[in-house]
């Protein structure tokens, strides 16, 4: 199986738009080595030619062409078989209206998800005025085959990020996957919002070979200290990586092949591969993503 | 005052992500001299500090980090005033999600295409619940001064395209904006989308200094002939350039310093450098848009 990180910053990228904070400025002139970052997806592949989209981020554009095995091969024909969701995010979901042109999409929801986006931001609704929309609904602990050879498990990921729009229902608002290579029976998760590593989504992470594991805020405070926002990392529904009980406590003692930080925030010192806060990371065995990091699992 | 092409090309840009027509083949693997192109948008400012975008294309993200003018100065402060919309199209209107991040939004629209965001894509409903948006209604032939020395008038360009979503009123559902620099008394007319020149739309250029103009299609029958769809340039409100009667032939004859076309379909032979189409174009003393193109007229 194929792992193919198309975009690992958080919602807004690196840089954002309308942001001047220390990092963000340093991407833009350069002053300290860093890399900009689309918003967070990637794509997945058992025989790299059917490939499975695990979020549809709006830089879904910029992102299918800077990936050839992406691109369609003739006609209008694409290797693009289907959009798997964790979460009704913006940030998340708005690249499939860029994708309204597709004859047809798959697309595999919970349905809390799909009803935030049919009722909520009407992402779905819209992008059914443009093409047919196949909805897969997503259970949590179901075995779902995929073409090419792999199958995966999605598992509820509890939160208590207040949802912008309509209550809605409390479980499968946000899900991590468990994908399973059929061949070789290897296993990666994807998991880029986690508030909290319950006893149950630890148990998700067992004898998985790869973690791509949100990787949002360093602090919990950490918008709040720059004066850019009130909410911490956890009202926004991720755990942080460097506090005390953060991810990284946590999940580097795990024995994990590759565990890998995505959805990375503008704000987080990660981003700058001089800092500090990275070398803990690198220290502690875990890995910061960059858009085109290709992981093989086989 | 500076008009910035922040983007050049029609719905989906160049290439489009699901296309392999012979010029989407041509940008991607080089076989022809030819430039990538984001969705169409253009900057417009009086001063070089104030902007006003004209149209938020689902490629703003790209355009902004660009265009170093548009990106902000400090904290979360940006040079970008207001949006002004032409229409209510997904290509013009979903990159007003990637600004939700601003405290608040000046949009300035149409009663139809507010109609539209709300009640059809919801996209305004959406943004809504992130920001806050205050709307200033276009009213056609209505001067309306801007920040830094400019002031618009918008015109309703008629359109017989069939709407995606509700009906609603007929007027406004498509404008122009005719932008005139206070300073100098010299104007620019934005018109990225006309089906037809009538003497009411021809009227609005009368003594510009600049025009940016349709240049979806070459021929009207484009994307039947390449069999990717079954409409033609007409039936999508946009009048071909090169048939007779086209554009080109209505447009080249105009006393307008520079007559540019924008919103460049991926599909049209105008985006090869060294197609006869092109040259055809140059040789009527008009233009073909590419993203990043400044234009002064002072």
């Amino acid at each position: 199986m194929w792992v193919r990180v198309l975009g690992s910053a958080a919602g807004g990228g690196f840089p954002q738009w309308n942001c001047a904070c220390p990092n963000c400025r340093a991407v833009r002139d350069g002053s300290r080595p860093c890399r900009p970052r689309t918003q967070s997806a990637i794509a997945v592949s058992g025989d790299y030619r059917k490939w499975f989209l695990f979020n549809a981020s709006p830089d879904i554009r910029t992102q299918i062409e800077a990936f050839a095995a992406l691109q369609p091969g003739g006609g209008r024909a694409t290797p693009l078989r289907a959009v798997l969701l964790t979460d009704a995010e913006i940030d998340h979901t708005l690249g499939m209206l860029l994708l309204r042109e597709a004859k047809s999409i798959e697309l595999h929801a919970t349905p809390a998800v799909q009803e935030t986006l049919c009722d909520g931001t009407a992402v779905l609704r819209t992008l059914e005025a443009y093409c047919q929309v196949t909805w897969r609904p997503v259970v949590p602990g179901a075995s779902v085959p995929l073409e090419g050879g792999l199958s995966y498990r999605a598992f509820n990921v509890p939160t208590s990020k207040l949802p912008r729009f309509t209550a809605g229902r409390e479980q499968g608002r946000v899900v991590g996957y468990r994908l399973t290579d059929e061949s070789s029976g290897r296993t990666v998760v994807y998991l880029p919002g986690v508030q909290e590593l319950t006893a149950e989504v630890r148990a998700e992470l067992d004898d998985c070979s790869c973690l791509l594991v949100d990787g949002t805020c360093w602090h919990d405070d950490e918008l709040i200290r720059l004066g850019l926002a009130r909410k911490t990392a956890r009202d926004m529904g991720h755990l942080p990586i460097g506090d005390p009980g953060g991810s990284l406590e946590q999940l580097s003692p795990l024995p994990i092949e590759r565990k890998i930080y995505i959805h990375i925030n503008n704000t987080n010192p990660i981003l700058l591969d001089d800092a500090p806060e990275r070398r803990a990371v690198e220290q502690h065995g875990m890995e910061v993503a960059a858009d085109g990091l290709e992981v093989r699992v086989a």
